[in-house]
This record gives structure tokens, sequence and C-alpha cells, in this order.
């Protein structure tokens, strides 16, 4: 599909990925939609900032686009799908759809069926890697039987590759490589913090030595409070692409009570311009938590 | 306590771990005593092998030995203490009793209970690495309010060493320590396995690159196989250990499911004298047990 064909991409969420997006295509020669009713001021400017131009609504806002693309926390990606179907219908505009959220193979299927039904392509994809922005991009895999209109990103500074003809395969390939990542940290998140708590800390760190995994754990650990609030919902559709192929989802579920807990504490009220605690600190907050 | 003091200790289990502390302390001039009633042949000739004593019954047993070693599968744990606590009152005998097993915290505080109640000291003990073998000793942390007797093995080629004066800190070090090796290799078995039937192996292994945590996990996953079946108690004994100090139980029972998976494919059933599988055969046996 040549480049010309894509101009105008819509983005509902205005958050840091979808922030991000927007910014990187707005700087590579595409206009940003949104719908901005209904958000607040802080929103309104982080948009503007990022180059975001607003539409009054969702029926609008398909109407003007090539190309919709969804990146939220995983418990509203279908009520999202429902609402820009609902407009493609009203409309008759079918922009692609493109889901980008970390959720489980068979919700995207849902998803897909709910576009398709709406007549619009519909795009499966997934988010390895922080928000783009000048100079990065995460990489972005896709999936499906026609996903070369967002494949033409590119063209755009991102990451696009294709993985699969089945929709699906993208967003199992984000969980699968986030349970690798998010799901091992979970795990030496609670064994360091029941180390501390039953008094062997030092006794654990002398056995644990130079190792590979504890190395990359001590500088996993600390950059993962402040986002562990959003990770609980990734971490449970984990779970469930895990029960989806016969195997039990108990680990994945551990791992986003853990996240949980962590977001229990002031931890996860940092910002991304604080200062970044210790793997001490926090294990010490959730030391706190359990034992105030 | 002086060296001469320990002379002759009791092991009941003569499995890889029973039969390596035997023979480690045989070799290093301890008489070492067991009781083979009711047992194979095969155990009968490996604990010969090892250098083991037999007698005839637990009476006869604790009455001739200095200290016990409980070392076997955690769901034995508590029998065994039973029935030794048991021929102590019956006998009179109070050897030391050393509980050695995976389990957790506060399970070893009940065994502790049992045996002080028979009126013996009890000693917490944790084994971290492999069986004893000549040339090589795990780390054995113990702790407990008297512990000298057991601190002795180090003239024997055993490396034991205290990590606290309160029963349930080596239980709890080796649970810990077991959580962040087989808690992690169960993670990553299950994550590697979902890739495969999804299709994404190789989009999978794009992402993870030179991972150092996958590096270990090409290392580990191999060798876990045929103990699969071991660990399962392991792991729910580190799951009462996390849910004992107010965190959640579910990564360890999700951990216990996975190896209770890989139990059910016929690598469980290879010996250590077959060749290792390799990792795609390992996540091939689990994907043909999941989709025959």
């Amino acid at each position: 599909m040549a480049d010309k064909e894509l101009r105008r991409v819509g983005i509902m969420s205005v958050g840091d990925m979808g922030a991000g997006f927007g910014d990187v295509l707005h700087q590579n020669g595409i206009e940003v939609y949104t719908c901005l009713d209904g958000r607040s001021d802080l929103t309104r400017l982080r948009a503007k900032e990022a180059g975001f131009k607003d539409t009054p609504d969702f029926d609008s806002l398909v109407s003007q686009i090539d190309l919709f693309i969804s990146v939220l926390v995983p418990s509203e990606a279908t009520q999202l799908a429902e609402d820009v179907a609902a407009a493609m219908i009203r409309t008759g505009a079918k922009p692609a759809y493109v889901d980008a959220n970390a959720i489980a193979p068979q919700t995207v299927r849902k998803l897909e069926a709910i576009i398709s039904d709406a007549g619009a392509n519909f795009i499966d994809a997934g988010i390895i890697g922080g928000p783009p922005r000048t100079g990065y991009t995460p990489s972005i895999p896709c999936s499906g039987p026609d996903t070369a209109i967002f494949e033409t990103f590119t063209n755009h500074a991102l990451n696009v590759h294709k993985v699969g003809d089945a929709v699906g395969q993208a967003s199992g390939l984000k969980m699968v490589y986030a349970a690798s990542t998010k799901g091992t940290t979970a795990l030496w998140t609670e064994l360091l913090t029941a180390a501390r708590i039953l008094g062997l800390e030092d006794a654990l760190r002398s056995h644990l030595g130079e190792g590979a995994v504890f190395a990359a754990q001590q500088r996993s650990i600390p950059m993962m409070p402040n986002r562990a609030r959003r990770w609980v919902g990734e971490m449970e559709e984990i779970a469930a692409t895990f029960e989806g192929v016969g195997m039990t989802p108990k680990m994945l579920l551990g791992a986003a009570e853990m996240y949980t807990l962590v977001g229990e504490t002031p931890l996860a009220d940092l910002t991304s311009r604080d200062p970044q605690p210790t793997l001490d600190e926090v294990i010490d907050a959730l030391q706190h938590r359990l034992s105030p």
C-alpha cells in the first residue's frame, strides 16, 4: 500500500504510550486525531503538546481518519472497540482498526469480531518496549490477514513488523515476552521481600552471588514500582493466554497480586520525573506494607 | 562440641540425597545407620554401597546414634518426625534431630514441637545444591538454639554453616533460594511452551536475544525434567512460606502445577545416567503432552 494512503491516524488514549505514538507520528508527517470530550485540562495540554487534533465525538473522529490505534489499559480495550465500531456503523466510515493493547490472543479475537462486524479491517499489534519518542521506537509486532496499511508506519519512524497472518499472534508475542520480563520481576520481588522479612537477606545474597538473573533483577525491580498498577491487568491477560493453551494461569495471577501489593506502597505514586528508588527501597516499602 | 562426640549418624532415606550424605559421612569417619525394614532389594544394595549399617527398627536405630538426619520428600517429613519421636519416647534415647527437608518455616516449627516434646534437640537445616559426593558438598545452612553438634559436620567434608538462632531460618533460606532458581525455571518453561504452541518461538527468541536470564534458562530447563516430580511438593512449601509472610502463594502454586505437567511427560522418567534432553526436546514434550 502506497504511503500516501496513510495520512490521518486516530488515537484515543493520551497516556505515556498514546502520547508517544501521537508525537512521533506527528513529527513524521502524519495528522493525529483524538477526541478529548470530557477529558481533564492536563490531558488536553498533553494532547496539544503531542500535536493531536481534537474532534468533538467518535463519529467525527472515525470519519476523518485512515487508521485507528487502540492503546490503553487492558480492561478498557473491549469498550473502546465497541464504541468505535458503533461510530463506524453510524457514519459508514471504515478506518483500519489496530489493537495494540497488552491482551490475550483470545480477547483480541473477540475484538476482531466486533470490528469485522462493523465492516472494517482489524489488525492485531503489540508494543514491546517503552513509548516511542524522537530517536526511539519500541518493537511493534503486528499480525492479521491484511496488515499493509499499519506496516507503512515503518516510513514514520516506528518499528512495525509482521509476525503472522493470524489475529492473536502479535498479542501472543507481547504476552509471552512480558511474562519473561515482568513475570520474572514479580517472582524475584516476592522472594527478595520474603528473605527480608525472614531475616535472611544477607544469607540469600551470599548464595545468589554474581548470578546473571539476580544481576538483571537488581536493575529491573527498581524500575517497576510506578508502573506496577498498570501491569496488574497485563499479568491477568498473560494468565489467560497461558490458560488458553492449556497451562496454569496461577503463576501470572500471582504476579498480578504482587503488582497489586506494590501498587499499595507510596513508591507506586512516583512519577517518571522522580529519582528511581533503589532495590533496597523497594523491598523496604513492601516490608513496611506487609508489617506496618 | 568436640568432634569425638559425633560418631554415629542415622539417615532414613537412601534416595540420591540421603545416599550422598551417608556416603560422604561414611568416607569421612562417621558410622551411618539406617533401617531398611520393608525396603526393596535395590534400596538395600544402594544403602550397602553407601556404607549404611542396617538396624531392625526405629527403636534400635535411635538407640545407636548421636544425630538423626531427615532428608526426603516434603510430604513425608512430618510422619518421619512423629515416628522418630515415638521411638525416642519408647527407648529414652535422645539423639539430635536434624530436619534438612525443603519445607516451609511454619512446617519446620511444627516438627520442632514434635521432637522437643520427645525431649531431643531439634536443628533446622536446608540443602542448597546437589547431593554430596567425594569432592563436592552442597551449602548446608542450619539454624536453631543449639546447632553445635551438626556444625561438626564441617570436620567431615560437609559445608554446614549457621544462619541464625531461630528454627525456620535455615528452611526459609532454602525456600527463597529455591524460589529464585526453580521458580524462575517453571515460569520460563511455561512461557517458552506457550510461545511454541502459539507459533511464536522464533519471534520470541529474536526479542529475547542474548539476555542473561534467557541464557541461564537455556542451561537450567534441560536439567529439570527428571527432577520435576520431586519439585512439586517443594514448590508448594515455598508457596506456604510466602503466604506465611503475607504474600501471594499463587506464583509458586503455579510452579508446582508446571512441574506436575512436566512430570506427566516421558522425560520425567529419564535417569541421571541418560543423556540430558535439549531445551527443544523439553518444549516438544510439553507441547505433545498438551496437544497430543
